[in-house]
């Protein structure tokens, strides 16, 4: 009989220059799930996948694809900026990442950082 | 200032036929998202979305669509047979399922429900 540690979820919600924001974070063995919401909805459903690298000093760089929702270039640069370290901390894992954003100016963009860091699950 | 009631989540474990099975359910305000798992994967991300009925009376269908993994027959009978109650019970929303499953015989679907059922978050 396998007996497997229960999955591990973490939330946090803080004012990001006034507009309420949720954060979710959901380890899966093979994706880390990630939700940034100010509207309560999951949003615009991204993968993010690290790109294998040949050597460790080169920035990682990340393949992303909308799964769900609006193909914008601006969602595949947030996607990609919440997502570095992320990955980083969590062995290069891919990552499911919501978007449902009010505003993504990079002051906000730097809160949403720290909001997932504070609900790191792995 | 928007302030919001935080993201609804409930997770179950169990064994089923001697599977250690885990069902996580998280609401948002567009989506359930619902992933069972026997691997501890994501697993397979189906989008399912209820269709348009002209009356109550008549069964609800379902249009289905594989976001994430192996696009096979046997996904799609299981997602839109999991996610019937679960739909009714979310007032139609849609909903993001995650099925990584080892085996998924009806007496295990029935299991799957029950558990589904005990961690319904709305």
């Amino acid at each position: 009989v396998n007996s497997r540690a229960i999955i591990k979820s973490k939330q946090t919600q803080k004012e990001v220059n006034g507009i309420s924001t949720q954060v979710v974070c959901t380890e899966f063995s093979n994706y880390i799930f990630v939700v940034v919401t100010q509207f309560g909805k999951i949003g615009t459903l991204v993968s993010v996948t690290p790109d294998s690298r040949c050597n460790d000093l080169s920035t990682p760089t990340f393949t992303t694809k909308v799964l769900l929702g609006k193909d914008e270039p601006m969602t595949h640069v947030c996607a990609k900026n919440l997502s570095t370290f992320v990955s980083l901390e969590a062995a290069n894992r891919p990552i499911l990442l919501g978007l449902a954003l009010k505003e993504s100016s990079k002051d906000s963009i730097q809160h949403f950082k720290e909001m997932i860091k504070s609900c790191q699950v792995s």
